[in-house]
């Protein structure tokens, strides 16, 4: 058998079936956004890892050094979000080709430090090696947290409102301007766009804010779609859902953009993914406060998209009716490079 | 200009300068084999990061997959030992392309699994994707210390003697005789050469060992090669050290390989590295103690191969007489593969 027919979650579940978890104490392994590992009585560290390899990942003819940077980093501080995690320090592993420009390479640590100031953490160590042909990043970021306030993805509760904490749809319609080659850089909306997919932002303080409340039970952030990343809720909560199509935030402009097009926009808000902010399930008695809450602190409005429900499935709802929607999620070893 | 030009090392010290480090609180970045992040007032965390390449540190059809499981940890959990540490948690970033065998990575996990447990870890997250053509392996391995047992790279002394914790040259030899195809598995000192390459052994338990001594002052491990790891010593402590070119200890086997095939032998010990065995200084009036307690407790010598001296800069000694080797590190950017 090869990798392509396991596919990637099947891999994951094949190693963490030859782990000894009786040897877990005091940690939590493999299975959520990042790993956990208790300082004290009181707090937990958190540790996540991602791998970018460039024509797998990103293409360098369309993402800026900078914008690299930035991104190869915040898609790591968003699992920290995901968690309710502040992070404090990174590791970063690099292999360049021998021919890259030092200009490339320091816009790259640009846009990289830039964001590591801005977000309280300190680039602690690493390693730097060089490639054959592609750009490999390999990030870690370990932040901490009170260990009471950890959210998981496997602590959803039937009858949980599900929301999100910003638009979603926005990155992928970028993406895919650029693949479809629409993007036309003069359109302010297509620039802002592709700003989604390129300059993604993590929660991390919507994260932060959100982990304070005992209500808030399941939290995840959006990197594989609305669809994938709530059935990851659900299958480790060994719950069901239902979304309402109709009530996914989307941006005027992207509805516009995808019009135009004729893309189905509906299916790009909650298939594309790399959103990277957070879904969230919140009891229902406490979700108008919070949401409440949430909109003075953030300015934005925290989203209801859909409930948990005790179906054990994913029920996509669209005026009233359930549709069918490719349930399984973004595969990275069956699917086309992004 | 282009990386090949800045080098490895140029790299790095270009990352460090721009990393504001009175950011450093309770935490000690860029610089030694290990970050270290305070956990308590009394212990420490380390940190290490390695990333390997196939084509570019490893060769497939050379290496087994059990093996190159086995050294991917390895040469991580030899980064902890260097700092005196035990190693404790796990990371693991793996792409592979899409027509991997499934067979080849269950051996893989075998290989690294078995010395994840006789190492006392536990593997506990990473990252999974396809890349293209080659296998990337990223390894983070975090380890615990008593702050106060930390070895630097940095904290040699003058008068210090330098020895290393085996012998070395082996898996250079190893190496060597893959890449000049004289490699003959009907040979026994072959197969066991190239073992020291494949499954080099992290000095773990010499490395704890040795940190309860105040008297050892600098460790490293010996990765880039006997000269590079004793320069990086001597750059970081600002001393110089002299090597005594004979005192290298050579296994009989590997001498012999070298003199069949007119391979110079001093060389190959000095310079060849991945022998992933420690470096260590100790303070004068205590080596005889410490080296007598070693062989009792290890079963092997403490070789005495140089000391550390004012004069800031690497002697190496054959015959009482100064000779000249390039004496610059192994720089991955500059280098042809491995």
């Amino acid at each position: 058998m090869k990798l392509a027919e396991l596919g990637e979650f099947g891999l994951i579940k094949r190693i963490a079936e030859n782990i000894d978890d009786t040897l877990l104490q005091n940690s939590i392994g493999i299975g959520d956004d990042c790993a956990v590992i208790q300082k004290n009585e009181k707090e937990s560290y958190l540790i996540t890892t991602d791998m970018l390899i460039e024509d797998i990942h990103f293409l360098k003819k369309h993402i800026k050094a900078e914008e690299l940077g930035n991104k190869a980093l915040a898609v790591n501080l968003s699992d920290v979000a995901a968690m309710g995690g502040k992070p404090h320090w990174i590791f970063l592993s690099l292999a360049l080709p021998a021919k890259t420009k030092i200009a490339w390479t320091d816009r790259f640590f640009k846009g990289f430090l830039e964001l590591a100031e801005m977000s309280g953490c300190l680039l602690l160590g690493g390693d730097t090696t060089h490639s054959k042909k592609n750009i490999i990043i390999n990030v870690v970021v370990i932040g901490e947290i009170e260990t009471e306030k950890i959210k998981f993805r496997n602590k959803a509760k039937i009858g949980d409102v599900i929301c999100t904490t910003d638009l979603v749809g926005n990155s992928g319609c970028g993406l895919k301007l650029l693949l479809e080659n629409k993007f036309d850089p003069t359109i302010q909306a297509h620039r802002s766009m592709l700003q989604a997919h390129h300059l993604p932002k993590a929660n991390l303080q919507e994260g932060s804010w959100l982990a304070d409340f005992p209500e808030v039970h399941a939290m995840i952030d959006i990197s594989d779609g609305v669809d994938s990343d709530v059935l990851q809720i659900i299958k480790n909560s060994q719950v069901g859902a239902q979304l309402f199509l109709e009530k996914l935030p989307l941006a005027s402009q992207m509805k516009k953009i995808a019009e135009k097009f004729n893309w189905n926009v509906e299916e790009l808000a909650i298939s594309s993914g790399e959103d990277y902010c957070l879904i969230v399930t919140i009891a229902p008695s406490a979700f108008p406060d919070i949401a409440k809450k949430f909109q003075k602190h953030f300015g934005r409005n925290l989203n209801f998209i859909g409930k948990i429900t005790d179906s054990k499935k994913l029920e996509v709802i669209e005026k009233g009716k359930k549709i069918d929607l490719i349930q399984k999620g973004y595969d990275h070893f069956r699917s086309e490079e992004k």
